[in-house]
């Protein structure tokens, strides 16, 4: 049993997607629904397409790089065609990274042939396969292997190699942010430094989605953590909820900055791993926290300031500067690994790290009922906006992009 | 047949030097005209003295940290005793280099117990040796093995661990300098990059000692040089001494600033390898001549300015930053190595490298009558001041640090 041959490139724009059975799929024990019609067996490289149904995709996309608020338009597509090793996705949430902000923006180092739908990390369930695709199956969840995927748009056909399948037990906002923040806090913790139990690590932005998963793989990994964040009113309850996440030292960078900083963690080894997202002045203070030779990994410029560091401890203390860039660690690495690769470490993969792990303090409910309550929680620390259902949600602490953002979420109303 | 017995730690600052054979040492064959007396054998850690003919050691002193022209001073000394394992060594020539103003200055990784002789580098003559050392002889000439010996003074006793022979068959300059730039350029080369013939290496300071002995050892490796120096009048002179001493380019800061600067050296790979000793903006524009996955080796900060780095560069440009402190190095390492570990690079000591390279353009005869001519020659590119036969020699571009210096060189008199 086979399906028509897949319309052309030039035409899959606008063909229409349907099930392969609707032509009459072989009604088999081993069919399950969703699942396409068998290639046919000499073929070739032919693949299959539906198009009966139609399916209106609602996707976030952008033309031209600039600011957010200006260039990404809501936009209606036809779903393309599905090959014989595509997949076929309804997105279930995607979260807005700042590394998405950048790369709309033009500043980052992957750019998408344009227009481009925007969004690069998110959950997705399968609804349907092409004929060769052996891993997946409807139901599954799935994630996007590597960034560019385009993951603000309702449903969409992707190729099977660019998606992983993720657990469907875990939670949607822990599935829909796995593959960006906890494999970077991950692969930061354990490809720099050879750190052992009771070492311990300095970070700044300890309250953005990878601070919160730093805190909490490194607590799996017997790490401690310092943990620097900006002052806020209501300093206490932030640092509350990151000790309760694991947090061994949480401290303002204005206390970071004081000589008596040190009596503040004179009982925990000096460490040897430093973390900056933010760059400018809260990366030196970093570096001189720092036991000598050791390692400060960039991986973030939230103050949009470069990297500073003092000759002296370049020379005298054999400080390391480095950058980490998730986008070419997957390039360089299979699709889906980030399980360490040194034996003196456990060995947990991410996907064990973050069932493990609490979801950070999600804005998924602000436009809810919940809200308030909500509010009450997150609204003094970093949250990350996850595009649920199709409705954007938004309007709490996004760190400093959120100025720009909120216009595009003010500006879209829910699917 | 034995010498009496040194004085005390106390007596030894009062006591003065003479030869053990004055006391009437076994003139035999083996006993060479300067070579103290054999060790008592069952004298235990007993060492010989001489303390005879007066011997005035003059030396730049320094009592505390700050400006060198305030805190330095010329005074007299009388020689210390000459322990069983002691060398007594008469100074030939030693160089004021940046790291020694740093030191006097307080600003470096490693200061002595003040008061402290000045001075971290120079060639000094085997006068006479205790009885226990098997090493040296006589006419032998030695270099510092560490910083912090204290190289300023016309003769000195040291301990034999603390000295490396060099050949005498080179010139003085040559290994007055031999143990600081030379080495400092080989390691640098070789420590951080694993490059391989028809490679390229970017650096600032071009024309300073290390910048000098980088472009030679670098030629010598098969390594080619794209040097970045600070713009001057006669700016071509200096270029053309650099390209003679093995530059493939030689560019001026401003010139590397510009978006142009790429076709100047279009046909040489992108350097892997760049090495700062300015910092500051300078130090930014080699990170962005490097290719991605490179490295930056920082050791000297000749603009007073922190190393900027972009967190673009760092992140997307895996560029990787580091120090290099020699003494550090030197510490790390047995005294006196400076040979590469790498079998894929040509196997030769800092000793054969430098020998086959010249000294750089040497300040020694500016108060002589070649004073003009050498003024010609060196006057528009950087020159190392040697401190030979006692007379300070100065008056030459010193780099930044000129101004601080200069005044000490004007208020001493030629011993």
């Amino acid at each position: 049993m086979t399906c028509p041959r897949a319309p052309s490139a030039v035409q899959a724009g606008r063909s229409m997607w349907v099930r392969c059975a609707l032509w009459g799929a072989r009604a088999g024990s081993q069919l399950q629904s969703g699942v396409l019609a068998p290639c046919r067996r000499h073929g070739g490289a032919a693949s299959y397409s539906a198009s009966a149904q139609a399916s209106r995709v609602r996707a976030l996309i952008y033309g031209s790089h600039g600011d957010p608020a200006k260039v990404i338009e809501l936009k209606n597509l036809e779903l393309a065609a599905v090959g014989g090793s595509d997949v076929h996705v309804k997105m279930l949430a995607a979260p807005i990274n700042p590394s998405d902000i950048n790369m709309i923006q033009g500043n980052y180092g992957l750019l998408p042939k344009l227009p481009a739908v925007g969004g690069n990390e998110g959950v997705g369930q399968v609804e349907a396969v092409g004929c060769r695709v052996t891993r997946l199956k409807p139901g599954d969840w799935v994630i996007p292997a590597n960034a560019g995927l385009g993951t603000w748009q309702t449903e969409a056909v992707f190729s099977e190699k660019a998606l992983i399948q993720v657990p469907n037990d875990i939670p949607l906002q822990s599935a829909a942010t796995l593959g960006v923040n906890p494999c970077t806090a991950y692969r930061m913790l354990v490809d720099f430094e050879q750190l052992k139990p009771g070492d311990s690590v300095i970070q700044n932005a300890s309250n953005s989605g990878v601070g919160q998963a730093v805190i909490q793989i490194a607590a799996a990994l017997g790490l401690r953590t310092i943990n620097v964040v900006r002052d806020r009113p209501d300093i206490q309850k932030l640092m509350d909820r990151l000790k309760d996440l694991g947090a061994e030292h949480v401290i303002t960078e204005e206390e970071l900055r004081k000589p008596e900083a040190k009596n503040l963690f004179k009982n925990t080894p000096q460490p040897r791993l430093a973390l900056n997202c933010v760059g400018g002045k809260s990366s030196t203070e970093l570096l001189r926290h720092l036991a000598p030779g050791g390692t400060m990994v960039t991986y973030g410029g939230m103050a949009k300031q470069p990297v500073t560091a003092p000759v002296s401890l370049l020379i005298f203390k054999d400080l390391k500067l480095r950058g980490f860039w998730l986008s070419q660690w997957k390039k360089d690495h299979s699709p889906g690994t980030c399980t360490p690769e040194r034996p003196q470490l456990r060995r947990k993969t991410d996907m064990e790290l973050s069932s493990e792990g609490r979801a950070p303090c999600w804005a998924e409910d602000v436009q809810a009922e919940t809200a308030k309550a909500h509010k009450r929680e997150c609204d003094s620390w970093g949250t990350t906006v996850v595009l649920r259902e199709w409705s954007f949600q938004s309007g709490l602490g996004l760190g400093s992009w959120t100025g720009r953002f909120r216009p595009i979420t003010k500006g879209l109303k829910p699917f």
